[in-house]
């Protein structure tokens, strides 16, 4: 027996690592959240084939809960071999060509990045702008859309950077009458927060596995409509990003189950576990759980002398900014949370940096118990930090 | 309290499933492979924050993990969240910039993949081919480096498709007096096939989670050399790939640890498991142990006479074509096995559809047991399937 050894191994990075013990965590901050124990069940099954018969039934389910789960028909409706941020630039990959005009609506750092990866794919990208904290109302939106006539309307449902909850009624009219389409970030509302795609004639979405989901991060659940799906047949030019082209995953997440990449089966084992928990649960309970913890964190917060950033009637339930009080050292406390009582809450993003905490009330970890606990360290441990 | 529902909750997308049953399955197809009980158990894991200090910890380890598995001292050396393909799809965006040229030398399915992938980062691809089941030789690759004059050598050591093992003495060599790149798949040889990446010359190299290494698919390795970085960083426009962009995912797995996307956190537990059992075993024993057991099965098919479709010094030890004798459905064999025996077995793919299986001995599968399980049904079963 011949090895096929050329050299002499380097030793220079062979460690010894012992296994891995993980800290307990309970995640109230921006996501992940901790992930249901079923979901975590579903992770660790043995992998089976990525043309298995058996995995490719289990696609189907798992394109069929996200269908409920998002209120759409969609045909293709699938989550990316990639985490949420995969899946937001896979719309625009695939809706994209050189020149087209893109119009993103910005309340926050997620917005920044829509236009980010616009331009990456030649957009002729123009953006609104709102304060963060604050949502566009339907005169701004309809006014831009008249001004700038684009092909894509890009925005933000769930600004995971600012709490914010867009209001949807109408934008959906307006880009039909405006020839546009709608592309939805939705990473902080499905799971947690009323979402009705088709009612609302959202042609592109995409969301992640880690927040209203209760799945670990790795998935990202996209949709296209097939009117945006008109628009993807006729491109001059095949999409420029292979990994998220739609017409070639179209083969195998459609009917055909042709091979384009090796899926991450475990990951689809774990969201398919994660969308099921939350089809038993039933949307309307979820979304009524989500709000009800939601205002029982708010009033809690609020008794306890702290400023929500964000007017309540545009308040996520599933995530919530609290302004920094002056003269408090906000990232200490979060790490004196972090350190001590294993609890991430997070800091502000961008513009708010320094001037908010965020706390995530999502899937699994939306109970009054997590509430309570956070309310409890608010209230006795706070005053330790300030100046 | 105020519920958010708007429109009534569609219930045709509102399916009854029951949780996730997953059959036994013995994975000896070009992948993935089963995955070790260690490294499942690492993927149930509670999910903890991307930002969290032990998870900053653990990433740095992962690296080192892999800087040893491939013997390579790059410092950018990280999974990408996402599969191979978005791993090989990473190489690919980060050095092309428009109108460079990209020599692919392609001999199997994943070098079309990677001239596929090249076109569509505007590059000026140029191909060498040789038949599916050959190697290149260093005169045939000089050759083709004096007439094209690429900027990047793009080539597959372990062709999935074919079971060539590609000889890489010399390459590198030839790449630095032809001023080129070299980007090197080891998709099927990293954890199970000698790599000795800075020794090789490599700049530009990427792999998988689930062959090799035992990982369930998900996170795809990758690794760029000083010297590729540095046609990174004097690029003059940015990554046309966000996801996938080095030069932002350098500040989060470099030293800053900066949010680019929230990462698939248990994933990388998994991989992490993965990469110590590696590691502990030692690169030298996981190799040996690879070829000890392909020439097992090798030797066994040729004594129940069967025709390998390589030539024994090109053949890789994690992945072996076999020729479907005349007269046998090849298909409703592997049907069978699958169905009657729970092991999946691969077709050919491209140019040798329908004329050879694909069994796969990796990681955590390649044992003696498993060599003579397959053996055994090859003997007694396969005669059945004779016209």
């Amino acid at each position: 027996m011949t090895t096929q050894t050329f050299f002499p191994v380097a030793q220079n990075h062979h460690k010894a690592f012992g296994p891995i013990s993980v800290p307990k965590r309970l995640l109230l901050g921006p996501g992940p959240s901790n992930a249901h124990p079923d979901v975590l069940n579903a992770l660790a099954l043995p992998p089976i084939g990525h043309l298995d018969p058996f995995y490719v039934d289990l696609m189907s389910e798992v394109q069929e809960l996200l269908r409920y789960a998002w209120q759409t028909d969609n045909r293709l409706t699938l989550p990316m071999s990639g985490t949420g941020s995969a899946a937001m630039e896979a719309t625009l990959a695939n809706s994209v060509e050189p020149g087209d005009r893109v119009l993103v609506a910005i309340k926050g750092y997620f917005g920044n990045r829509l236009a980010d990866m616009a331009d990456r794919y030649k957009a002729d990208v123009k953006t609104i702008e709102k304060p963060w904290g604050e949502a566009f109302s339907i005169e701004e939106i309809e006014s831009a859309l008249d001004q700038y006539r684009p092909s894509i309307l890009a925005m933000v449902h769930a600004e995971t950077s600012t709490g914010v909850c867009q209001p949807m009624e109408g934008i959906g009219d307006l880009c039909k009458k405006y020839d546009c389409l709608l592309l939805l970030d939705t990473v902080t509302s499905l799971g947690g927060v009323p979402l009705f795609l088709d009612q609302w004639g959202v042609d592109l979405a995409y969301s992640c596995s880690q927040k209203g989901l209760s799945c670990p991060p790795g998935l990202g659940p996209f949709t296209i409509s097939p009117r945006a799906e008109e628009k993807l047949n006729s491109r001059s030019e095949k999409v420029p990003n292979w990994y998220l082209d739609v017409s070639l995953l179209n083969k195998y997440w459609g009917s055909d189950r042709v091979y384009h990449h090796t899926a991450p089966v475990n990951m689809n084992f774990g969201i398919r576990e994660a969308l099921r928990l939350l089809s038993e649960e039933g949307l309307e309970n979820a979304w009524n759980r989500h709000m009800d913890n939601a205002q029982r964190l708010w009033q809690g917060l609020e008794t306890i002398g702290l400023d929500l950033h964000v007017d309540k009637d545009l308040r996520l339930p599933t995530l919530t900014t609290v302004r920094i009080p002056d003269g408090v050292d906000g990232k200490a406390f979060t790490i004196h949370l972090l350190k001590n009582h294993g609890i991430e809450i997070g800091g502000g993003l961008g513009s708010l940096a320094g001037k908010v905490w965020r706390i995530g009330l999502m899937g699994y970890n939306s109970t009054p118990e997590n509430v309570d606990t956070i309310l409890n360290l608010f209230e006795t441990e706070l005053p330790r930090f300030k100046n």
